[in-house]
């Protein structure tokens, strides 16, 4: 089975231009099948400052009504995917860009309300690998943003590790497939104020142990919550850590079964 | 040889959402292979107004700054290519949404600064057919914004309805192509104030009498250029009209050579 790497962005590397032009530089050397996915980063925060569309929380948690829902289709869809794609054209790697509407690749349902409703919110029914396989047959590269849809001429905001995450499931039938978690940590830390104290492997034993011990700290326990689901799904494979763990052999968190 | 639509609609069509959906499901049910090409309306200016971008003329033309291009990346390529995209797969038809970064499917070059430096404006120099025939091989429908990029990472704001008729022009060898421009009139007119003066065919040598007659109205030259530019490079029929031409027999104008 040939390899296919997930990899996933955030925001530390889409707000910095410099960073981000030298990943994708660095990502299109890649020899292996490869799937882009991308957050949003901050620049649908300050388009909604912009435009005086007030950012609506609910115990903290953001609401995605009808305007920032245009906002995020905006800034992920339009200038971030877009601007992505046309610079891994300039380093030759014949991108094309996505959201789960396209192709119908990524169905996804608003989120039931229950004591919230959370708005145009979606979580992931379904993920359909036909049309992204015969991209990678043909050497195109799909470059994902956090959007979904639900086939009801819906388009919903969807998390973009969750997106990354059954993305590599939907594919781990016909990949041996990696999932990779590019952000600002070297990895999940024992002590989040000791960026050294990276937990090198993770299980799905010892991820047990960590939860009772309370060692995982609360942001990242939904990106692991992701990587447990991948592995427990047939993904061979999850890293998390600095983006350069791509390109070399640096200490990062590999979790496997 | 197959038939091949390639169809434009303008700002009368997506600026209004009931239109907009009527001929979206109209548009689903087309037989063919289709390509759909759309312009941006009026939305644009709007958003530009919101973030009170200053829209920039110079003689009465547009000119496309750095934040005029991100808006109409955000607006094109984000809120109305992927409304488009959500809504006809809505109607079990599976839309891919494109700029001409995608796929690399149209190079276009900076147009060159003479008297006036139109900004970030691209003329068209090449269109690869590789992976839109891919899709359109495996149903699925293509759906092109106005938007191309130079391959060295700059996206460019594009004509559609040059767009469209490149697009034609590039598939002409492989599929027998009709262009469609559908807009608010019922085709080309030979007194502008009167909409049943409609001309029903026009031909190169007839087109030239009507260039000589000054019949041809200012607005409709460069739609009517691009006609006959398609016409020349084996596009085999060229038709003008309201959306409703083409799904039924309704009177508009046929270009052909």
């Amino acid at each position: 089975m040939n390899t296919l790497k997930v990899i996933k962005i955030g925001g530390n590397i889409i707000d910095n231009e410099d960073v981000l032009e030298t990943f994708l530089e660095q990502f299109s050397k890649i020899a292996d099948p490869k799937i882009l996915v991308h957050g949003g980063g901050k620049l649908a925060t300050r388009l909604a400052d912009k435009m005086n569309v007030e950012v609506k929380k609910v115990d903290g948690r953001r609401i995605t009504d009808k305007p920032t829902l245009d906002i995020i289709t905006m800034v992920y869809a339009g200038k971030i995917n877009k601007g992505i794609v046309a610079k891994l054209q300039a380093n030759q790697c014949n991108a094309v860009g996505f959201t789960g509407a396209d192709g119908n690749t990524i169905i996804a349902k608003k989120r039931p309300v229950k004591d919230v409703d959370f708005g145009f919110v979606g979580d992931i029914e379904k993920v359909n690998t036909d049309t992204i396989k015969l991209l990678l047959k043909n050497n195109l590269i799909p470059v994902f943003c956090a959007i979904t849809h639900d086939e009801n001429g819906q388009l919903l905001n969807t998390n973009a590790d969750t997106i990354a995450s059954e993305l590599a499931i939907g594919f781990a039938k016909d990949y041996k497939t990696e999932l990779y978690y590019c952000f600002e940590k070297s990895g999940v830390l024992k002590d989040t104020k000791d960026d050294a104290s990276i937990i090198e492997n993770i299980n799905t034993k010892m991820y047990k142990t960590l939860l009772e011990q309370n060692i995982i700290a609360d942001g990242m326990l939904p990106k692991l919550n992701n990587c447990f689901h991948a592995i427990q799904n047939e993904v061979y494979k999850v890293h998390i850590g600095e983006p350069e763990m791509l390109f070399h052999k640096i200490k990062h968190t590999t979790i496997l079964a």
